[in-house]
């Protein structure tokens, strides 16, 4: 039987509505979001960051490859790193980092999970433990 | 290259270390954690939720399947739901649900991300928006 979003259970597949030619942007789909929280569904098709950019995020970042293959560069790392599907990376905050390839096609398909644990949001519950 | 896991950065592949036969309990890794949030791969190897039971859980519950097939039963739906590679579901708190079905053989692997979004952590963080 086919998947059903009626009721209360959203539900789809990380591969609905890929593009079958390149695109001019990514394109982002939010999948799940709360406070502190996002996830996301990226499709790339030959995006990368521009050159003298680094994402620089002040929360905690999940990223998993569902199909495709990119590239990432860390800063400090003198190679590039490469992803293929399956793939997955936690990058803590501040952690800079670069997108230096995306196959293009089939396109390069990404879950990633924003998630910010601040001290301060800790504190502000005012409890110590998950 | 290969990844690396050294550095800040921890990485791997949803495929690592896959059981090449059934297992006796599913296998469950947690790849991120924090307050209000936990991301686990689950594999599994033909275990289904037993027959009298349902998972009623009060937080909210992402799931994709990587890989494999299963099928999953929303209480008051006469059908199950065939999952199959790419299929994702977002469960609201106390939508409950029971596995009936997974492949053993290849595993199962299955993302879930468990997120609470309650009204007192909202509240306690004396802010209305994400």
């Amino acid at each position: 039987m086919r998947l059903r979003s009626d009721g209360p259970v959203k539900a789809g597949s990380l591969r609905d509505g890929l593009p079958s030619a390149p695109q001019a942007e990514e394109l982002v789909d939010i999948l799940m979001e709360g406070p502190g929280m996002r996830l996301e569904r990226i499709v790339s098709t030959g995006q990368t960051t521009n050159d003298d950019e680094w994402y620089d995020q002040a929360w905690d970042e999940f990223v998993v490859l569902v199909a495709g293959a990119a590239r990432l560069q860390l800063e400090g790392e003198e190679e590039d790193r490469a992803l293929e599907a399956g793939d997955w990376m936690l990058l803590p905050a501040h952690c800079r980092h670069r997108v230096t390839w995306t196959q293009s096609d089939p396109p390069t398909v990404w879950l990633a999970i924003h998630y910010e644990d601040s001290l301060s949001r800790r504190e502000a519950e005012g409890r110590s433990e998950a």
